[in-house]
């Protein structure tokens, strides 16, 4: 098995969508599991294998889904493992797991199932731009379809039951992730954050815990399960984060007009060494990728659209150099394709920079 | 009285002679002092003026000077002075001094005259490349021109008389400033250093005392005077600089084979940097410099020639971006009309950046 079925990237880096230049993606994600069946961590292999079977038939047929593709996790590669990761199509718990284990990518990659994780099934959307309601809906749509061929473990006291009990009730998590530049230059970042964690909501950086400020992406999420009706979390989650994208529009505008030339300094460098370095690690990659991106949206910068740069951004992340590559890479290895890539992407759809000009 | 009749810049700029990719310029200087008349710094206005008259006519019509430029000290604008320090014309005592006091500058301005410094004359000759003897004929032969007009101080027993002790005898000095990244990346460069110091030569900066590792450029000289004629002065100097030259060449081959990407990668950010920055020191300029200088002794970038490099440093000096701007500038407006210098300098003679290949 291998990803060769998988189109060269997910429909969500199009950049489409309202707010795209601040919020990459929004994401909902629905934990449910199979009535009468043990909970993946309590389930032996056959057990997980009928509960694979069971949920691949259901997914098989959903139609939000569009003829799946199936991965096995106990058959793919590490490095394939590692492709899904950065796509984020599976966690990595689902990565990390033992025995039959997966995941049904529907058309496009926005919609997928994830199949015996910490829950059987995790059913999850991401989508472009600032799309939190019509994720919801979408997702909604595909959680009703699997819903008429599998019994779904629910109460009518606590809703719907999960392995663990911070995601009982609705089983929702709701997620933006955001990016705050401007926010950050103007050392507003720590206390916008703070704002964000005390009205209950989580805030982690672009690949979880530990990678906060890379690149100045961040996640926000509910973390409130229990107690509130789906469209409730997902309008408190959008009106905070609609707060948040305001506070970073007038950090724009004030950057904008006290220092435009030092910022402009900083996107063109970053433009600069990623159009000629000759080695390059994915970090860099993308605190360079943060700097064109705020060039972008502030306009000093646009002949390299949004959606070039989420590209730029995730073909270079290291399993997807190695796939590329097609093999096995080292760091040092990584590191010198990883620049041919940046290069070659940025040829193909770089930013112009204009003649000097002696106006300041 | 302006720096109008000064060409665009001095002949030393130009990169030839030998060893130029390594060997900046080599200079000679001599000091000189007036029979019968009291040293610069004892002596009174009138004094100096008188002294000032009588070197004019003197360099006036010495046939190696070529019709020369007189510049006076203090009749020029502090600016007008810093731009002849920075084209090494003039000495930063020349450029403090109070009271008549100038430079005679030849054609090219390889050759001058310091007129009332320290010593009454200090007559200078730079060169590009390694080419210590040539610059000692061209001195030597100047010299001999004004003592045929001007009664010199010599004593049989001390040599040539001079305010500081530590000129007398030849009043020679002579320097060559050497451009080492190899020895400074290989970490070799503190033990280099040291063992100059140790065969009784002077390592300062690129702009003196204290500008020490700026852009991995020093000047190297001698420190006696007395006891030597000038030939072995030169000769020593000369076999002093071949070993480190050496060194330097051993340092770069090991690079070339231990580290290419990484040194590729170093001077091709730097190329990245110069052509997309928006503000930018000299200093940052000097060191960025530095990187292109070595990537192109490397032959790893040869589409922008070691004169044009030599072109960026001096004409992104302060004094000298003031000057192409017309106008006195605070720093902040110096920074940005450098980067757009320097930007406008690498159009018009740009190292290309071969399209990505995939072989390592």
């Amino acid at each position: 098995m291998s990803l060769d079925q998988f189109q060269s990237e997910p429909d969500w880096l199009d950049a489409s969508g309202p707010e795209a230049s601040i919020i990459l993606s929004s994401r909902i994600r629905l934990a449910r599991n199979l009535r009468d069946h043990p909970f993946s961590h309590r389930a032996s292999p056959d057990q997980k294998a009928e509960i694979y079977e069971i949920v691949r038939e259901a997914a098989r047929e959903a139609p939000s889904l569009v003829s799946p593709n199936f991965v096995r996790m106990d058959r793919i590669s590490a490095l394939d493992r590692q492709i899904l990761l950065e796509r984020r199509l599976i966690s990595p718990d689902l990565a990390k797991g033992s025995g039959p284990r997966g995941v049904a990518v529907g058309k496009g990659e926005s919609l997928s199932v994830l199949i015996i994780e910490e829950d059987h099934m995790r059913i999850q959307g991401v989508f472009s731009g600032f799309e939190l309601m019509e994720a919801w809906r979408t997702v909604d749509r595909l959680d009703e379809e699997l819903s008429q061929k599998i019994d779904i473990a629910f109460s009518p006291e606590w809703g719907f039951l999960t392995a663990c009990p911070t995601n009982t009730g609705t089983g929702l998590r709701a997620s933006v992730l955001i990016h705050l530049p401007a926010l950050a230059l103007t050392k507003q970042i720590s206390k916008v954050l703070r704002g964000i964690s005390q009205v209950g909501l989580a805030v982690r950086g672009l690949f979880g815990e530990g990678s906060e400020a890379m690149g100045n992406f961040y996640q926000i999420s509910n973390q409130t399960t229990l107690g509130l009706s789906e469209t409730e979390v997902i309008d408190n989650l959008t009106r905070v984060t609609r707060q948040v994208i305001d506070h970073e529009k007038s950090a724009s505008d004030v950057l904008l007009k006290s220092a435009r030339l030092q910022v402009e300094d900083k996107v063109y460098r970053a433009y600069g060494i990623l159009k000629h370095c000759r080695v390059i690690s994915s970090q860099e990659v993308i605190s360079l990728v943060s700097a064109l991106r705020f060039g972008h949206s502030l306009g000093l910068c646009d002949r390299m659209s949004a959606h070039q740069l989420n590209r730029l951004m995730l073909s270079t992340l290291p399993g997807h150099v190695q796939r590329d590559a097609g093999s096995k890479l080292d760091q040092e290895e990584r590191d010198y394709r990883r620049a041919l890539m940046v290069r070659s992407l940025l040829r193909s759809g770089g930013c112009d920079d204009p003649p000097p000009t002696s106006s300041a």
